[in-house]
């Protein structure tokens, strides 16, 4: 099979690595989670790679009991502002919730981000899973999975209409006359919908790329139809080259009914690369790993996930054959399915599926050379499974170093991957156009109700 | 009167400049209110001044008619995370709504800010007047005054028991044992109040000095009792040395009968320094910036602020003789007192009144030489009505770089003012304890409900 052209590669960055254990080998600083500098290292890597993006996950809530793993989270919008001083050309994608933030202040942010970088900015949309959020935000319940859905398209809505609330020709900054912008080409939104009433407009222009680029990460019924509406980048995890290939299938023509084009949804699934000069080496070090698991903590979250109480599962046991099905799962829908497909399919034990999942959390491990790993991608590429990947290194910095010094070149070599960057923005790293402002595209400009003057 | 001591200096920055007018000035550059170099620039100033802090109002509201000026406000705590990557010392102090946002979401982000930049944040924590943010989220109405303020106190509260929500010492990142931190020293808040419930704690540890620093910039009756409860530094505005020193006494002695070290909360007026080598090349300069003021503009603003139809003030009358009372106004009460008695204190016409609020909004301008601004500055700080000033430059960066320059050695020789950094934190500048944690300190920790587990 041969299909043409080049793939896109996002580095998601997670402290000293994606592997659970990863902060107990002797070369990972255990404080890095919280250090700045290291976010700097592995940015400045990436960007001599030449990837496309680097990505930061997030939630509101303490993850993990503190006695797993390194625990800490400096919000992403924060840590990718440092990160856009260390860098020139990678975007920044941060993930923010949909259900916890407010659309004026979030888009905001994101646009303070992008307009800082100079264009590079990127959200990753999410709807946050977990009851343990809920309870941070005056909530006694996780508010269902349809429901936190439509609060993301009304959420995503109102912030495009904040970012386009500037038109992108405002500033006139005319010092003779004493005017410096054109008021009539401030549109507010004036939105009165079911979850949000917004009224003004935003206190940040348009950026250089229009709008942040929209990136999305669940991958059920309702998340497939939100990415098919919104998303310009999709994140999945996928245990098999036909489930990618069924995603990528069914991504791209729901976002073909959407009235979209489907080359406008790029579709990342990702691997977690343990790299060795041999194949021996690598399968060594991903067993080292595993060993360090300490399997109560996975355990119990295993059980979370899964939906079931931590007393049903036996470490040394398969899973218990009734499990509740998907539709009974309010939380991560998609990541419950693949998990539960992966124990079945493959017989596991509890144990097993735990050293499984200590890597990438149910993203897929591809252990062996830096040429066999390369041969992955390029196979999925080839096969329409994805149009790039989402790099999840075991550990950090060192897993991110064995791809952009061993892999990159590979792909370079081949013709897969740029060599330089030929674009200035994230849009353009991405092959992504740049957004028409709605207001002005539909020559209907929405007025002000009311002048903004009573500070 | 001899008051020993040094005083303390915060730089107010606002795009190039307090004078609404200073973007027509020839040498300004009316796209520096979006430009991060702008601002870096302005804070490599400060710090070479050795100023405690520079500091970024805020609202999420579009504040004027882009007509009028610069308009363009990025959000604080992304901007000044820009800032810190660019300075190594200057403490930097972001606003931030308790009306608007959500407790979880804002005491996370200022204690990232607070790592990212080792210790130095500040939350200058306001409640927001106006109608116009109230309708950015989800409102109708303002959200009453007494209200606002009662709202404030519970965010408060329940972001210092976040803060709290680490022991200083959870982190043991033991990997012989695989034992990260020590989850019987994370205290989630359970916090069940009257706005809020939040049950979880912060996935960020206690920051180098403890938490951000409390700033407080409201001065009415709520005001002044909620900054005597949580207030470590207050920003206030003051036409005259009488108001400035009842307000400090006040606040002083109000701050005592809450229980704490009246020493422990800084006053800060603010001052709009106009400086000229000459009285006569000060005053022309002022006169130059008021000359290029749209007066059509600020004549809304001003009914806006003293709660009338602009319809009823005329350019070259005085103000009208029955305005609503402070009782009435449920926006910014102390602003509205200060610009009424201003105007009936020195018979202003509309016209001169807008003149006079050009520069500061409210703000005391100083127009003179450097010696008499240090003098000024001096005259104040001894004779009880203030512990230093917020420095709010009319233009700039070279109001900054003349107050640095000309008026901080001044201050310096006569011993008022630092002449390196002596300490690390904005804690450390300002002379304020690291607060003990409340849960350690208390001996009774919270213990947490449910383990955080489900991602
Ligand atoms: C690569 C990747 C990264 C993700 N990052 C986050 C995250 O940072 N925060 C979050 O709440 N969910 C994250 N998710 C989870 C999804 O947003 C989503 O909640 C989950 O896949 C379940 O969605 P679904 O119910 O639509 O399947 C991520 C998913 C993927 C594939
Ligand atoms: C120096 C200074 C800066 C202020 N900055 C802000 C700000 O950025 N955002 C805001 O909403 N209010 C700001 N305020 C206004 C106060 O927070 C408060 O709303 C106003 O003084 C009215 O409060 P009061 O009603 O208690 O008098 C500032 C006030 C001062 C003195």
């Amino acid at each position: 099979m041969t299909r043409p052209g080049r793939l896109h590669l996002n580095a998601f960055l997670m402290s000293v690595g994606h592997h659970e254990a990863s902060w107990r080998l002797p070369e990972s600083d255990p404080y890095a989670d919280l250090d700045v500098e290291h976010f700097k290292n592995l940015a400045r890597i990436a960007e001599r790679g030449r990837l496309d993006s680097l990505f930061l996950a997030d939630g509101p809530v303490l993850w993990d009991q503190v006695g797993r793993r390194p625990s800490g989270v400096l919000e992403p919008t924060v840590l990718l502002t440092a990160l856009a001083g260390a860098t020139r050309h990678i975007g920044l994608i941060a993930t923010a919730s949909t259900t916890y933030n407010e659309p004026y202040n979030l888009a905001r942010r994101f646009a303070s981000l992008d307009i800082v970088s100079g264009g590079r900015a990127g959200w990753n949309i999410v709807t946050t899973a977990g009851l343990d959020a809920a309870r941070n935000f005056n909530l006694d319940a996780l508010p269902a999975h349809r429901e936190r859905y439509e609060r993301a398209a009304e959420f995503v809505d109102v912030s495009l209409k904040l970012w386009d609330s500037w038109d992108d020709d405002v500033i006139v900054a005319d010092k003779e006359t004493g005017v410096w912008g054109d008021d009539t080409r401030i549109y507010p939104p004036a939105h009165r919908g079911h979850y949000y009433s917004v009224a003004g407009a935003l206190n940040v222009p348009r950026s250089a790329q229009g709008h942040p680029v929209l990136v999305q990460a669940g991958s059920s019924e309702n998340g497939r139809n939100f990415a098919a509406r919104y998303a310009e980048a999709v994140f999945t995890a996928h245990q098999t080259l036909a489930d990618a290939q069924e995603f990528y299938d069914d991504l791209k023509r729901r976002t073909l009914e959407a009235g979209r084009d489907p080359d406008h949804i790029k579709i990342l699934p990702g691997i977690v690369p343990i790299i060795g000069r041999t194949v021996a080496e690598a399968r060594e070090r991903e067993a080292e790993l595993e060993r360090l698991i300490r399997p109560e903590y996975a355990l119990a979250q295993l059980a979370g996930l899964i939906g079931v109480d931590p007393s049903e599962l036996s470490l040394d046991e398969p899973l218990p054959a009734n499990l509740p099905d998907e539709e009974q799962i309010e939380g991560a829908k998609s990541r419950r399915t693949l998990v539960v497909n992966l124990g079945r399919r493959e017989n596991l034990t509890v144990r097993e599926l735990i050293g499984r999942l200590g890597g990438g959390r149910g993203h897929l491990t591809f252990t062996g050379t830096a040429v066999q790993v390369a041969d992955e991608i390029e196979h999925w590429y080839t096969h329409g499974a994805a149009d790039g990947f989402n790099i999840m290194a075991p550990v950090l910095p060192s897993g991110l170093e064995a791809f952009v010094d061993q892999v990159v070149p590979i792909l370079q070599e081949r013709g897969r991957f740029r060599t330089e960057y030929t674009g200035r923005t994230l849009r353009e790293h991405y092959g992504l156009p740049r957004p028409a402002n709605r207001n002005t595209a539909a020559g209907t400009p929405v007025h002000s109700e009311e002048g903004a003057l009573t500070r």
